[in-house]
């Protein structure tokens, strides 16, 4: 499929489905950093994630045949709500194999879209295991959270509307865990804005995007260290080539730095984001003069942030 | 003037100042309500409040000899950020006369946008007294928080693009203190939107509004009590006449209410809002059959709160 096609499908076919996000801006923090930032608000989509498009258009791409059993996936958190709110969405079930040490707000996340959880030990090879099994008994389709085509054009959408709200941009900012909504930009500003310089995003302490590019080989991640827990994930190949396919760079910051930025979106923006979302501002918070004068798009991924459990424990 | 035409002078003329700030809706949260809630956010306007609205559009519709020597007004909180930051759009000096007890973010506020305060003791009559004394001393022009024609007239902007966005709505549900946003409001729909209702809505611990829409006078509020700290201001006889000629009811709502109101907003819509803000919401939800079925604009008037001190007291 030519894959620019495959990002306008995806948009039309998850319309019904997803809000359109707006675009804030903040001239005052403009000024501050000298540059201007257009924050695509992400933490305004539905479940609270830009993965609800990755999964809706995921699960509406199936076939009746492929569908009919529900669909199935492992995950700690955002991808497990949006695969179970995209199944409720087209009448299937969804079952979310999840680690048992799981928070109590993300299993409520899930459940509250009609998910069903199997809970499983708090290991990879259980999620896996406990996921293939899952699938052999129930006949459900599996939906891994990034390495997937239709995932990925899913979450390219989000760049295509943040592309059509603002014009001209030098510079998309966006952070990577697994990849995903980094392929599926680069697929779209392939097509929509070619002269937009897309540059990744990552904490020190989950890096593997960030040695990977710099080794031009895949690097897996081994115990990631950090706040930002959407952003702990290892790239898969897929997401890898189009990493290296596309991106300008990849910058990385700090703990500090993320907790920096996150404070200051919340505060100047008035929006609620979770930590993995301040990356990007945290990134050109520590490299001010790379940005100097630029239009930068900054999507701010999700909002499915506890801040007062936060706060008591802080 | 022309009513209608008040409004839309003012919307040509604040457009560049102030953001036309998004219109959010939560299917998951309409369907528990069993109504259809389109929130305005103003609190992602310039300044955090839709009364950049009104201060920008009574600065800017000063003549040149009025606006010589900057404006002034006394406030402890919202309208004087607002209005220091209308006069630096103006190029033109602020006096903001503030009791000695105004919390250090509210400063802050004023600060930030270079307007100049003046501490007085926290009585309302010495903040009256220190405010003519500094229109006396600079020649500043006053600008009275909401008992102002152009001041409403700019705070009707909201509910016009809050129209233009949104297509027939049942009800405008709108907060009340001094009355100038519920007056532009009112002023609005009389125009633009002619078959909806408009509610005003009110903490039980400040209802000078309530009490006064139902004796059909004008009724002072004496010693307020409530976390909405925004709305403890006794209306004026200008916009009490305008309340009188055209709101459907005044409802009014708990401090209980109000504070799980508060919490439900903004974890739904992920976004930070005022106490005052979740004032509508709590009427919704203390009343919820009267409003079964309905389209419902609420308008969410603003986010300067700190999330993380209250956290902490709480």
């Amino acid at each position: 499929m030519n894959v620019s096609n495959s990002i306008e499908v995806a948009a039309a076919r998850i319309a019904e489905f997803t809000h359109k996000t707006p675009v804030l801006n903040a001239p005052e923090l403009d000024k501050k950093l000298g540059c201007q930032v257009f924050f695509k608000c992400e933490n305004l989509q539905r479940t609270g994630v830009f993965k609800a498009r990755g999964a809706t258009n995921a699960v509406f791409a199936l076939s009746e045949e492929q569908a009919q059993y529900g669909v199935a996936t492992h995950s700690s958190g955002n991808h497990g709500k949006a695969l179970a709110y995209a199944a409720r969405m087209r009448g299937i079930p969804a079952y979310i194999v999840m680690p048992s040490n799981a928070s109590e707000i993300k299993k409520k996340g899930v459940l509250e879209y009609g998910g069903k959880i199997i809970e499983c030990p708090p290991t990879l090879a259980d999620r896996e295991r406990y996921c293939e099994r899952v699938i052999h008994t129930y006949g459900a389709h599996f939906i891994h959270p990034f390495d997937n085509a239709d995932v990925i054009s899913g979450q390219g959408t989000c760049a295509r509307e943040l592309f059509e709200q603002t014009d001209s941009l030098d510079v998309l900012m966006v952070p990577v865990g697994g990849g995903g909504l980094l392929g599926g930009s680069i697929l779209c500003r392939d097509y929509a804005s070619p002269n937009t310089a897309v540059i990744a995003c990552e904490p020190e302490g989950a890096d593997d995007a960030y040695r990977s590019w710099r080794a031009k080989k895949l690097i897996p991640q081994t115990n990631p260290q950090t706040i930002a827990d959407g952003l702990q994930t290892s790239m898969s190949d897929r997401t890898f080539e189009l990493m290296m396919g596309g991106v300008r760079e990849v910058l990385t910051c700090s703990e500090t730095g993320i907790r920096q930025a996150h404070e200051l979106v919340m505060n100047t923006l008035k929006i609620i984001i979770e930590p993995s979302c301040a990356v990007p501002m945290a990134c050109l918070l520590s490299k001010p003069d790379r940005f100097e004068g630029k239009r930068i798009g900054m999507i701010l991924s999700g909002g499915n942030y506890d801040f007062r459990r936060e706060n008591v424990s802080s």
